[in-house]
């Protein structure tokens, strides 16, 4: 298999890695802090999908670091397909997540113009942001993924 | 270029066309005939995300047509490369608008409940699902046509 920037084992393959961990991470606390999250679907769906890139990201990150270390290839098919399928399910959960918490926050701060506690309202929005972010490093990695695949 | 199922130019290629269309047509016309759709931003982006899937499908299928009624091959790169761009911008455009109006479908009937007009709320939720479907039959679009670039 070819070997390009992004690809699994490399560094930039790594830090993009890292930015999806961070962000996410970032993400869940943002919305953690906040007293209310609870009370609307989307913004528990952001943080579960959030959640659920923090945990695929950190190991795939562990392993990129490991294989860094070791000098080894993780380029084999089966092992790609994988990183793929992966990518891809987080990385669409993402982008659904953070467009429906975007939705509820625009209704909430610009269509009904509803915000009382700003402190909150600025911990939603900060939240929303990061997600988006985690989604376009996790979009990255998945296009860099299935490319490898595809090209093979 | 290789040639399978969905690429341009073949009837599976078509018919994931004339599909992205139809949803997406329904789409417009469910939030069309609903009273008070352009008081939610989430929901008039739902409308311009889904006027830009008709015109991208729409377009897409009547070359698809011409190709298949003349017998021409449509696989050179940079036509690909093209589709490719086209597909992604529009199945990420109607993932996003539909998240983001699911968001807030699910927290007017199911998180405040606040549903006093049966027959718009329908139009809604409807209106939300004819979006995945689109983005559903978009996406494997995209997919194929980025794996007929990557394969080369």
């Amino acid at each position: 298999m070819k070997d390009f920037a992004g690809t699994p084992g490399t560094v930039t393959g790594l830090v993009l890695r890292i930015a999806q961990f961070m962000f996410a991470a970032g993400c869940i606390a943002s919305m953690a802090t906040t007293t209310s999250f609870f009370n609307f679907t989307a913004f528990c769906y952001l943080v579960a999908s959030m959640g659920l890139q923090v945990i695929w990201s950190l190991s795939l990150a562990l392993m990129d670091a490991y294989a860094l270390a070791r000098n080894r290839v993780l380029h084999n098919s089966i092992l790609v397909s994988l990183f793929v399928i992966g990518d891809w399910v987080t990385a669409t959960l993402s982008l659904a997540a953070a467009s429906a918490s975007a939705g509820i926050t625009v209704l909430y701060f610009h269509d009904i113009g509803g915000c009382t506690i700003i402190a909150e309202c600025f911990k939603y929005q900060f939240a929303v942001a990061l997600a988006f972010l985690s989604w376009l490093s996790a979009f990255t990695s998945s296009l860099i993924m299935f490319w490898l695949l595809a090209a093979g």
